[in-house]
């Protein structure tokens, strides 16, 4: 049974709440439930944190499960620390985005992440994280 | 039925025999087969072209499919018209790249594509392709 | 009898069916027609490619003309050697678009054309071609 | 009778004594003469100023006329108070060029003003004006 | 009876310790005291981190306010995560700087929260907090 | 009692008139009165220009005066020669804006006056001023 | 008799008033008398203007001169007009500047009008047009 | 005997015809055949294309030569497709230019094909060629 | 008796464990002690965090040692707050670095630190470190 | 009895023999003669070398000088230690060129020297020496 | 008999000793005499030097021959005075690398000196030596 | 017993004498002798030259010592030459400066040399050499 780690990063606590038209309106707890019964055989961890250093731990205790996918959200573009964090573990990372994050501010063209994960998912609202779930165990 | 138009762009044609460390030793044609099999359901059309305006006029004639996964290969660091192409019809478009173009030359990292389409998908070697498919018939 | 040359690039066979908010509702076919009325005395020709080598063999062939009405499309930002093209023939070439390019995104602000044409016009809709026309013929 | 509006800019009152290779040998008050001759139906008013803040105001009190020819000169590619004014009011504003400015100096490839106007004509020295009024009396 | 929510980011529970030329010789709560003391009818809340993430999280709870005044200290110019959370709620948002932000570093010229917020007030020292206050209330 | 003059840069003379969206509704005159009684102790003086120079005259001009709050319009992204004026004289100057310039065009995200003012307040509308005149008045 | 026109730009009228530690203590005034007397058989004019478009035009007028002295002040850096103007008439400029301005702020390095100019001369305090004079006149 | 294919780009159909300054006023065809007399011993192949997929697929084709010799014209300073096309092939590739293209506009500076070829040749005129084909036949 | 306080940032916690080509193969714990043995005489403290905030608050507690040795890992080159606490304090502080962050990501060139520290040293490994201690206790 | 000294940079050895359009047909030994004939009260040393280094050794040894007149030649756009020889000693530095630098090549538009120089000088032939002579013992 | 003078710039002294795998192992004197012997009409020169002003008037002496060929090393990328040389002489200079400069690190992909240059070649080893030397003897 | 080559660069000569506030009053001869007493066990050369080309043979030269210290002066912000000699011998180089460079100007703040050097250190006055001196024999 493959172990996967899903990490939210920061104001993804606020899905369903904020800004519906960009996030969509499902919360994420109701989500999960949902993933978790249609992967029954795929154990499935979550965390979600706001601070830079705390994914960055997460990210580095990922290093026992067979796939984390991360959504950074703001982090993405700016994190060198979460990077560094990917690259130091063999772990394969999925970045993903539940919006288009190429259709947006100028600011949010640029991953820093993208570089050092498996590979990048985005624009698909929360099936991207579905999408990275049956890449992380198809493989 | 579904009905899916998989557009593959320059260079392409040589999968399987071309820079295998990045690509691939798998031919696409093979691949193709798989994927059919595997999705029954799904009626999957293929068009491969290294000439940008036939991908513009493919990308057009996508306009009665349900759903288009283009790879536009080095066209899509470069190419106004494909994205004009993209923009100007309705059916949704998925990006997908084999490899992880963000891990590669700078010049790979910009594409002029994704803000115009559905969403992007890269890293995944063919399974891409496969995820795109899941993308555009789950919606 | 003057003759002209209307070159059309991408995209621009769609016209009158893809985003209508930008580029009207005509088709360019009706548009020619009612030109050509108009105009008895001009002998105007008409050609429309997707492919940019196409339009660089179009321009080519304009030598023959009194002048050329070039819509590039989104060739207009990218294309180098449709400039060489230009800048090869004595014919003088005459730039339109339909929309106001500047007020749209910045990848479109910039013109590799404008500096070996005779003039530029834009944002006038389908009268941008009618100004290239009168001023062609007028000189 | 429709009202047209004419505004001058910068050293636009030396035409025809400044730079003859670049701006023609013409006087303005000539070709104006001849272009209310050629459309007697139409009530062409013009004004001619040095001064940023004076273009700004005559813009202003443009406020009343069927349409605006401007060619701001060298504030073209300075003036962030002329884009202003005309953004302000409802007149469409025709931005022309005698010359072809992106055959010229780098840093009279970019106008502030192109965004706001209705659209933009260049390169065909005073013959500019004259399109110009057909677009904005056709429309 | 309003409720302002005051939220200090980084290094600024050294206000009066350090760099007293910037930032000046006062204490925050000596301030805060006499602030309370001549706006007896507003209820005034008071937070201070140094972690991004907490700043976000009190962004968030931010929601029960009338209006929260920002002074994010040197995550101004670079948090991405606090933009989305000053976007992410309703309430208004007020960035303050004691400072004169533009008379100093070139790298803290540049502001990625003033965009999302109501408005901005730099310059004044500890006064920028009251005049925020002002416009808060006044509202 | 202490002698404050605003100063209105370009296209300020229409306030209450243009994009109303983005200025408000409220004529300025009519502003100003209701400021004028709301501070009986202040002595306020008006002067609007659209003109960069006479904008310059005005703040040499305002020598005598305990304070300036200039609003210079479109000029605040492209004039040195207003920022040598503040630069020049000894009275403080706090630079306002109506609307949140930080949430406009990219263009509009740089003042060239803001290193040599006092303060800056923008965002608030015409409330903007009202701030600068407490910020002025309150030292 | 050699005829010779100076033009001091904008906040120039206040030179021997402002930041002396940047322009001297010395009015120009009394600098100008002085430089008639010591070269009394060229005749000097002087004018000076805060005005843009009014440096434009007495540049126009400067066409009867045998050589015109500009120090543009603020307006060196940012005025597309000026240059124009200077680039319209064959009369020879010379820029002056009072101060080092290389060795000021970044937005000071870069002169607009040096390239039409026959010459620059900065640095030297007010001896700066004594050069200049001597330079128009050796010719 | 050895194999060598030569391939020309965009607008290369017209040496001889176009801008002879630049590109002198020899025929390809004329300076290929003397080419081939000189040179009995090597089989020298020639294409022409003006479109940059055909190139693309002139170059895959290219796989069975012992060298190619490429002038992609225009299409040098944008295509990343035809530099795909070099790096997936074995056959070493020499680009050569007619032109000193580093003596030209500030576009032509960039060749996207350089880092991929074996090496680059420019500023000879047609000579370039011959250099080339030395070069892949000496090795 | 000296007191120094070395302050590690995130992602160092994984020394001797994480790619070891870049930073080496021995944990920090085993290097401090040695170290601490090395140099009796001096009172080393040690603190780790992979939080940008906690790292700042060591800083400030860094008040009442005798030097800081800083190593930030990827905060080195985003962080203003770090770079704040360190101008923000008397203590001096030494950025050192294990490996040569200039032969490197492009990314990893620009240190926010370095110009508000005494001095930097990197590429020596974990002798970096023992540099810096020299360097602060030789003072 | 003053002491000038004149400094040469690389090329300067050719004055009168290379590209005489821009750099005039005079040799600098005639010039010198000239001078030292027309300003018999100066001491005017003369020292010319292609050396990078040397000039900054003769720069060093200036500083038993009134003041040196360099003109640096290809040096100025590129050389940081020439501009640290002229920082290091306390002699007065004048700038020169014989051409206008900023009409001519973009790389040619930024001098590396200017800002620790007293002054510059440029665009007027050999007069450019003499004057910069005039305002080294003027002062 | 034609005279040739080839002029290798700094660190070309090493070659056959340093990096093998860029610069090859053969030893340019070894190479010399080769050439020499296999182009026995043709009278060859050589000079080396590290010293920038050196390879100056290397170049200034080299008026006397029919062409330079000049690999200046990294002076390629930085000396503005090597190619102030090179345009002050008549005689051709073919400009040549050993290695795929493009293909090497960004500050290697800009020559200063291709411009005027009568044609560049890079790539081929010492190889380039001699395609030179066949293209200044053909002309 | 080791034996370590100091080479210092341009302006070096002048320690003690130029800047003290920036580099100290200490002479290096002086500095050199109490370090030679203090490491009697390490044979320390010194060089010291002002010519860019002579520091790349002192580097070249070093092949036979066990380390390099390298203070390149001005030299290590554009010098290529020299960040190539580094490259081309085996020998360790460590990169020392006696400013805190990155305190000072923008173009300070880029070495073209570290990147090749085994490290860097900078700011600690001529302690700089000392900590170099370290790395180099602790290895």
């Amino acid at each position: 049974m493959k172990r996967i780690l899903i990490i939210n990063g920061a104001n993804l606590n606020l899905l369903g709440q904020r800004e519906e038209n960009i996030y969509g309106s499902r919360h994420f707890d109701e989500f999960l439930s949902a993933l978790r019964q249609k992967y029954p055989n795929i154990d499935i961890s979550f965390v979600q944190s706001n601070i830079e250093g705390t994914i960055v731990e997460e990210i580095q205790n990922g290093k026992d499960y067979d796939g984390i996918i991360l959504n950074a959200g703001g982090y993405t573009h700016t994190s060198v620390v979460i990077r560094d964090a990917i690259a130091a573990i063999k772990t394969p990372v999925v970045e993903v985005h539940i919006s288009n994050i190429m259709a947006r501010e100028e600011f949010r063209h640029t991953s820093l992440l993208s570089a050092v994960c498996k590979g990048t998912i985005f624009g698909f609202g929360l099936l991207s994280y579905e999408l990275a779930l049956i890449a992380l165990t198809n493989r």
